[in-house]
This record gives C-alpha cells, structure tokens and sequence, in this order.
C-alpha cells in the first residue's frame, strides 16, 4: 500500500492502475484517526472495486472552530496500518497546501434547508461549505465509480449528494450503516477525548435514539412526542442537547406527524466532546439506527 | 456533426470516441449567437485535439437582468452550420432543465478582486458564480484536454483559470485573442442590436484603446492619465462607459503606474447595447487589444 501526498502522483498512480485494468476505483474520504466505522467503509469499497482510495485530511475548511481543528486526533502511520488490514490500495494524504495553495479562492456551496439546518446551524455556515469543497475536489483528483460515507454524519451524506448530481460528477455515492460500541455509541474519532465519565453519559445518545424506534414501532406519530421523550432521556443522564431534530430525510424540513421515514437526529457536548448522532424512524418497517434510507 | 441534449448522451458519445482512439478533446463553451469570434476558437480547438466539442446554452444563472437574458440571440440551426463549418465534431445544446433540474442548489463561486470587480460589480456578484458554476459543470461534463476563451472576456478567462486550478479540474484553459471588425470593434452576440448611430459610435471603444496604446508606447506610466484619455475619447462618441479600468491583469487590483503590463477594461451602454472591450498595456514591449498575456 502507497501513501501518496500529490494530485499528480496520486493520478499517475490511478492512471497506471487503469491501464492495468482496474475497471473500477472505489474511495473512502476520511479526516484519519480511523476506527471500526470507516474500516466498514473500506471493506465495503474493497468488496465492490478493483482499487481502493482512501484520503487521509484534517480538512481546516469544515471546521469553524480553531481548537476543534488543533483537537482533531492525528495518527497517520496508524491509520495506516488499519487502512492496509482492510485491504485498502492506496492512502491519499495532502497536506493543507497542496488542497488549499496561496491564493485559493473558490467555494463549492450547497444552499437550502439541507445545508442550513441542524449541522449547518450549529457548526456555522461555513461547514458544509468546507465539506463541499473538499469533497468536489477529493471526486475530481480521484475520479472513483464509487464513493462510500458513513450514515452517522446524515446530513454531510445528503449534502454530498446533492453537490455530486448538481455538478454531474459521474460517480455513485454510497450511503454505509453507522457502527456502534456494544452499548450502542456510534463510533466517532472524537470518542477517543470523552473521559471515562463522560464516555458512560454519552450511551444516553443511542438510548434516546432507540426509545424514539420503539414508540414509532408502538404506534406514536406525534414527532414533538418522540423529540420530548428523547430529550428526557438525554436529560436522565446530564447530557444537553445542541439540537434534537425531527425531520424528513431528503428535505430536511421539520416534521410533525411521523407518517413517512423520519430522520431523528441529535447532537450533544458530553464533557466538552460533541457528538452527533441519528436514526430513521420508519412507520410501519423496521428501524435501525443510522442505517436507515 | 452531431447535435446532443443530455449529459449522458453526451457522455455516452464522448467515451466512443475516446475508445475509438481520439486522445484529445478540445471544448470551446458558447451561448451561441456565434460569430467570427467563436469561430476562431473552434478553430484553435480543431488544430490542437482530436475530437472537438462546442456547447450552445444560454446560461440563465449567469444573467443578474432578466431582460438582457430575454434580449439575448437564439439562432441554433445557422450556428450549426457556422461550427460545422469551423470543423466541430459534437454540440451539445442542453435545455436549462437538463443542467439546472428541480432542486438544484449547488454554487461554484470565486471569491476575491477577481470576481468581484468590475463585470462582477457592474452585473452583480452572482454573474461570475453562475459563469463559475455553468464551466465547472460543463468541464466536469465533456472532461475535454483543451478548453478555449476568448479574451475579450478577460475577467471570465482570470476567474475561469482560477476555479479550473482550485477544484483541480484536469483542463488546459486557452485564451485566444479577441476577433475585431476592420473598425476595431470587438466582435460580440450583441453587436447585432446596434443600430447603426450606435454602430458608428461604438467605434470609440476600441480607438480609445488604442490610444491608451499608443499613449503607453511614447512612455506614459501614469494610469490616471491614461484613463482620462480613454474617457475623453469616449466622451468625444457620446459613449458614457460603466467603467474604464486599469489594473493588473493577475490580481484585478487598481493600479497607479503603469511599469507592468496592465489591463485597460472597459464597459460602456451603447444604444441600449452593454459592451466590454480591453487591451493588454505593456511597457516597452507591443500591446493588442485583448491579445495580451
């Protein structure tokens, strides 16, 4: 397995892999500090394609935050040895300068309810300018059939959808159920910061989302019902929500009955660690969290 | 030659070309209402690529005045014939429903002097957003080695060449020098709706350019100087310009002293008719309008 940190080295690569026959090039982007969630991701991509890409970068462009940047866990040579146990072919990772040089001036920007909400709100506008771009120009450099995303970042997924067909970029994204701890936390890099305290508090995340099935399941259809008996399980355990949003999964628009699939969403700071977190809610189905859709 | 709608039609044309053997692909984007200017493109275009595509749509996004767009000429079939004859191999003509579908919401947009200045300040800040968006979606569609621009478009071409750097587009960008009436007048769609009275004085766009020329070539460094000359030769016509600008030709900041080649861009209402013309301001070398750099 190659770690590439150029645009041109990483085409010539995938232009001689093409040239070899790779008739497919599946990629998995990732900010590093890979856990068991993005591993699926690029065993799913191993599954499907001839050659698989993962990108390794702390995108600065996604992050309003200065110190959640500086925070943002780094391990490459790690990284790295998990990428290959998936059977990943070759690492990406640039550094800032080679996405962003001096003089960089161009946004990719998705407007509307599915940007400005929920994470759009929370993580200022900014943000899914940041994933946007980033990810517009990842596709481009890479050029894959298939791209995989994990579903615990929802609203990141159906961003990058939308960018992906209003530019036509010729690749099929591909939406990978969220993996979870065994007491149901969704696996996220920054789980490594919650101090044993915290980390106990945060399964209320998961409890909350799987209260909100079982009454879906049971017959509720109240969406401000589901949202209150969430919040009271947050609650239980000290967490504080940033958001606990009730909305139709494409649109993103606040719903009141639940009478199609509804995506429950939460976000928490859990002893100064946000954390992000949804289901779909399906009438009548079988429910999963962060696997829906 | 043939004439295609769709994205995919056109993919589908683009990849039996490409296995037939054709290594390089030149693309010349137009809104049609072709003329000798476009023509000299495509000809560029057809020296140096194997297969060449022209696209034909009139880009609403780009248009801050619904009326300008309205007033802007449609003439498919002679256009046809003109890139036939230029020796053009596809046309993609797509409706705006096949690049801007329902739910369209994606913004390729640069930010900065470039942009934001002149054409960007005088058609408002959404015109070089929807040139920037309609190019990277054509680009990313036709994927061609060559794209060619004319540079009487000298801002589009800067703002072009730097989003096709930022997203890493894999795509020469080629500006070709502006084609002129024996008058010196810029060739454009929009010469057609010049009476005559408006005709003749619009001669005075490119004379004052060519003043400034000359005014350049005996030693004048000052930009104020020059620029009053410019006006004064404009006001002689009666042509009340938008702007007259000098300004360095990378950045599109204002300069002072003219002791590096400078852009001298104008804008001017013509009968009702909107006009951009400029010239490449070099010192102690030879100047052409709008065939510098």
């Amino acid at each position: 397995m190659r770690i590439i940190r150029t645009v041109s080295a990483l085409r010539e690569a995938l232009g001689r892999a093409r040239s070899g026959g790779a008739a497919s090039v599946g990629f998995v982007p990732t900010m590093g500090a890979l856990h068991e969630g993005h591993l699926s991701l690029m065993r799913a991509a191993r599954e499907e394609n001839d050659l698989v890409v993962v990108s390794i970068f702390v995108n600065p462009k996604q992050f309003e935050e200065a110190a959640d940047l500086a925070a943002y866990p780094r391990q490459e040579r790690h990284d790295a040895e998990l990428a290959a146990s998936a059977g990943v072919d070759l690492i990406f990772a640039p550094d800032a300068d080679e996405l962003y040089p001096a003089g960089f001036a161009t946004t990719v920007s998705v407007s509307g309810t599915i940007a400005e909400t929920l994470e759009g709100a929370a993580r200022g506008t900014g943000h899914f300018d940041g994933v946007a771009t980033v990810v517009a120009k990842l596709l481009i450099a890479v050029m894959p059939e298939n791209a995989y995303f994990g579903r615990k970042d929802a609203q990141q997924l159906v961003v990058v959808r939308r960018m992906v067909a209003d530019l036509g970029l010729p690749v099929r994204i591909v939406g990978c159920p969220t993996e979870r701890e065994p007491d149901g936390l969704a696996l996220s890099s920054r789980n490594v910061r919650l101090d044993g305290e915290a980390r106990a508090r945060a399964a209320a995340i998961p409890r909350a989302l799987a209260l909100a099935e079982s009454l879906v399941a049971d017959g509720e259809r109240s969406a401000d019902v589901v949202g209150r008996a969430v919040a009271e399980t947050l609650a239980e355990s000290g967490v504080e929500p940033e958001y606990i949003a009730l909305v139709d999964p494409v649109g993103f628009e606040t719903v009141e009955n639940i009478d199609q699939p509804v995506l429950c969403a939460v976000a928490a700071r859990v002893g100064g660690v946000r954390l992000i977190d949804n289901t779909t809610l399906s009438v009548g189905g079988t429910t999963a969290r962060g696997a829906g859709e």
